[in-house]
């Protein structure tokens, strides 16, 4: 046990004091960061949330410099001094408090404390589960608590946007109904009513959407959502969604309003001014110049059709493919010249763990293009190429010629590994862009129907509706993705808001009328009494401050996480429980 | 299906429109509360979240005006039309835009509505039943909507204030570690890890505990809590908390941060200023004069102990009551006046309902007391009974004899019945007090233990830790709860930060050291690594609400509620889960 208060009170954070409170007198309380010990002076660097201050111990104050012998790191002291001005020659520039120190007066050891397993401070060389193992350990260093204080920050800054603009935080429930269309529920057994389940909520959006019938207009909450996934590195089993649903609106509404939030929240977060409207993209013309539907917009190296040029092609490579896809290529300037023979190698092999069947290339080189597979290729065809491409000397060239689908999964991949590879990928640069006109649906070869793209209450665009019967995977989605740097932030859509469109979605998905009704009743049901058009996103707000603070480690923004088998280190869930819990659960364990 | 808003913009909010708009163009959109028919017009009131506005349709519209004859209650519309001054003679004080309208130009239906199960208005007569499976049109009415509205501005106004006082919202884990000490957890199936539960939080307790350790200073959050406790009227499986944890501070700082926070809160939405500091009386005190711990300040009545004045009566019943407990009393002034024989007889039975073996009165008449006690009693005995209680003509005296406990409880419920039979409990009357010095422990009889009166993790009066050992029962703890008018808002306390109180504390829990460690383990680890002092305070956010807004039905500040055995009537949770689902996560029914 240590000291107490007793009585007094801090006066100043540490790492807040200025010269301007040089000649007061101050109360500190913080953690020791380290002890040095120097002719009759100890030297303390004291630590809290704010920051750093030095405080000096002089041996003339007999008993206090005795206890402040004693102390040791991590220590939690609370210091009575003076602040006053240090030498020119000792200034540290290191920390902001770094001109000034306290001259100790008094000293009370608040707390003691072991040696730490580990030294807090950013750098710190030991591996992720003892770091999650001593989470309150962790979460001291000033990188960590960085992250948290950021959180806290754009969670008050995004509130603060939505509520000046009309829109009402309400709380939605976190035990509810278990309809199995998307990722796994998590369940949770009612002790009440043996035998059924609550299912932790994967989102808000039924609810979000239920709100709107009831007139609340303009809704949204930073909610917990829960998915039982299998983790990988950036998913966490539960997170936390910024989720915003309007009434009355169209789709440029939706993207007007967000385009203010994200302006709002990088401008003031990060100091950069956001130019508005973003550029936006269909997710036609996403798939077809970047072969993805997020694309990275902070460098080119755009693909480029070779189809028509090719259409006669005696080359039966391109030939096959052609007949059921397409023959698309990059150009990877500079890498002709740049790249060894080993390095393209390389290029192929990774194409093929990208699921290419294989990958041609075309080396321009100062004395013309070199290739294996030229001597496949008419002098026009190998013209139209690198006309197309636009490539000069010491350009390479990268062709795929397959079904689309794997077209641009193959060149969208290969050409992200080479912005990486060649730098082209600037961390404070930062390029916004909505991808619209989403497909409604795609085919689920596992399943053999079509599953909802974004989900199954995204409506259709107007003009395509005609087509639900006919050609569904023809039908446009009024739906939107932000997509930021290749990572999508949010998205969100248009919802279908009539009890016989969302009953003709549920038959394209594969449902029986009596199964839809079952899971999703209430919500047709509601349609039935005036719903109002209504429309939403969400974001993902792990995923924002880990772009906002620039760490690419999903654990480091939330305070307590889960591992990737869903553990937390620190207090050692999930564990047995009592069989008595289980009994008055009616349920056991059946491994 | 409606018709398509097709790029036509909302301009105003139905009940925003004011005078000041008499002339322009509007575009209101929303809910049609009623239309009437009169001589070739048709006037439509348009609900939407902030009022009505009453819209006009002429004959001479033609196609529009036949569209507007076919609308109905619920229809959802668009109107296009001019906001014209109404003559003084059709005003509608019932309204805040009932001096003006809209003179409608044209029209959109853009979703029909069946005949709701109910009108949408605050006076309602429909079972809750009903109100709840249809939730989205029980939402519609102004009523609930005020609800909602006004829990978001609380929490708004509760995030401001925190966070301008350094609070940093930080977000704990929902899927957690089961500790069962307190109320029942509802367990969570682990899919990845067999056998294996997590137990979703009762409160972020020991989280924002940790998070002081790691350094966090002030940390706050308005947290969804949950308790697998048989629902009483004003409970909800999940609820939501204020959650507050402070470091380096002492009773009196939190105290003065809340009383600064209800101020604000209370001031903001109900524009009544405060006066601060709030009273504050000890459990003890407040035990003896309102026999509660959480007493209504709004009137009188106090308890009055009469033991002394009866310490030598003959009076057998009190004899006997005084070697175990006390005698005491309360003066119910005028009702002896009042009150009929029977209404006494009454009071007698309720006593008895609320644990007395009996209660004794004396009705002091113009001509003396009367009581059929009378005749054990000395007249000393009486005259000083009479003196205590301030009695005078007309009044009626109520007196319980027995243990403590049972004094405190039946008096003190016997004072609340009373002065809300006689109307002394004003609503808009609002009277805080905090009750401070709690024991720490309580015995519990069932389980042959004491348990802890607020959790385990409150720190001792630091005067009283040497009592620990040897009196357990006559330790007080540095507790505090914040009562407005009879209802417990919150409560807190300072903590417990050394590893070998916490140790002591769960031994006199009745823990071994070992299931100690084991549950509880990683807090008293953490504690060894330097734990600055620390403390904070819950309130229930649902309660707080209520009180905000005079309901005394907790459902009414909810959005989906859940029914007193956990149902949620709207989207039928809890309900059967498919066998592969109950496979995948390791477990099966067990009725």
């Amino acid at each position: 046990m240590g000291e107490l208060l007793s009585g007094l009170k801090r006066t100043h954070m540490c790492g807040l004091l200025t010269e301007n409170e040089v000649g007061r007198e101050a109360v500190v309380m913080g953690w020791v960061q380290r002890r040095r010990d120097l002719g009759g002076l100890i030297f303390i660097d004291l630590r809290d949330r704010t920051g750093i201050v030095q405080v000096v111990f002089d041996q003339s104050l007999g008993d206090v410099f005795r206890k402040a012998e004693k102390v040791r790191n991590e220590y939690v002291l609370a210091v009575i001094g003076d602040v006053v001005k240090r030498d020119e020659e000792t200034y540290n520039p290191n920390i902001s408090t770094g001109t000034i120190e306290i001259r100790a007066k008094d000293l009370k050891i608040l707390s003691v404390s072991d040696t730490p397993p580990f030294m807090i401070e950013d750098d710190v060389n030991v591996s992720e589960s003892v770091r999650l193992k001593y989470r309150y350990l962790d979460l001291r260093r000033p990188k960590m608590q960085n992250y948290l204080i950021t959180r806290s920050k754009v969670a008050k800054i995004v509130r603060d946007y939505l509520i000046d603009h009309g829109f009402l935080e309400i709380e939605t429930p976190y035990l509810t109904k278990s309809t199995p269309e998307g990722a796994r529920d998590f369940l949770v057994p009612s002790r009440l009513q043996p035998g059924t389940f609550y299912a932790l909520p994967q989102s808000p959006q039924l609810f979000k959407q239920l709100l709107m019938i009831a007139g609340y207009d303009r809704y949204f909450q930073l909610a917990r959502c829960f998915r039982d996934e299998d983790l990988r590195a950036d998913r966490q089993p539960d997170f936390t969604q910024i989720d915003i649903e309007m009434s009355f609106i169209e789709e440029d509404d939706v993207i007007e309003l967000n385009e203010g939030l994200l302006k709002k929240v990088f401008g003031d977060v990060l100091g950069i001014e956001l130019k508005t409207p973003f550029l936006r993209l269909t997710y036609q013309e996403a798939m077809e110049r970047f072969g993805s539907d997020k694309p990275d917009l902070r460098f080119g190296m755009e693909l480029k059709d070779l189809s028509d040029i090719l259409k006669e092609t005696n080359f039966n490579v391109f030939r096959s493919a052609l007949s059921k896809g397409s023959i698309r290529a990059i150009n990877a300037e500079g890498c002709g010249e740049k790249f060894s023979r080993r390095e393209i190698d390389a290029l192929v092999d990774l194409a093929k763990d990208f699921g290419a069947k294989g990958l041609a290339w075309i080396s321009i080189d100062s004395d013309g293009p070199k290739s294996p597979i030229l001597k496949f290729l008419t002098e026009e065809e190998i013209n139209g190429i690198i006309k197309r491409l636009n490539a000069k000397p010491g350009d390479l060239l990268l062709i795929v010629a397959d079904e689309d689908a794997v077209v641009f999964n193959v060149l969208g991949r290969l050409r992200l590994h080479l912005g990486r590879k060649l730098g082209l990928m600037k961390k404070d640069d930062y390029k916004f862009v909505w991808v619209v006109d989403f497909p409604l649906l795609e085919w689920n070869e596992e399943e053999h129907r079509y599953t909802a793209m974004h989900h199954p209450f995204t409506a259709p665009k107007d003009e395509d509706i005609p087509l639900l019967d006919s050609q569904p995977q023809k039908v446009r989605a009024k739906a939107y993705d932000i997509v930021l740097n290749g990572v999508e932030l949010g998205g969100g859509s248009i919802r279908i808001h009539s009890t016989d469109i969302q009953e003709k979605m549920f038959k394209v998905l594969g449902f029986t009328n009596e199964s839809a009704w079952e899971r999703f009743g209430f919500l047709m049901e509601a349609f039935k009494y005036g719903a109002p058009p209504h429309g939403g996103i969400a974001y993902g707000f792990d995923r924002l401050i880990m772009l906002l603070t620039g760490t690419d480690n999903i654990r480091d923004v939330i305070a307590f996480p889960k591992t990737q088998n869903g553990s937390c280190l620190l207090t050692d869930a999930p564990s047995p429980v009592d069989l008595k819990q289980l009994r008055e659960l009616h349920i056991k364990v059946d491994i």
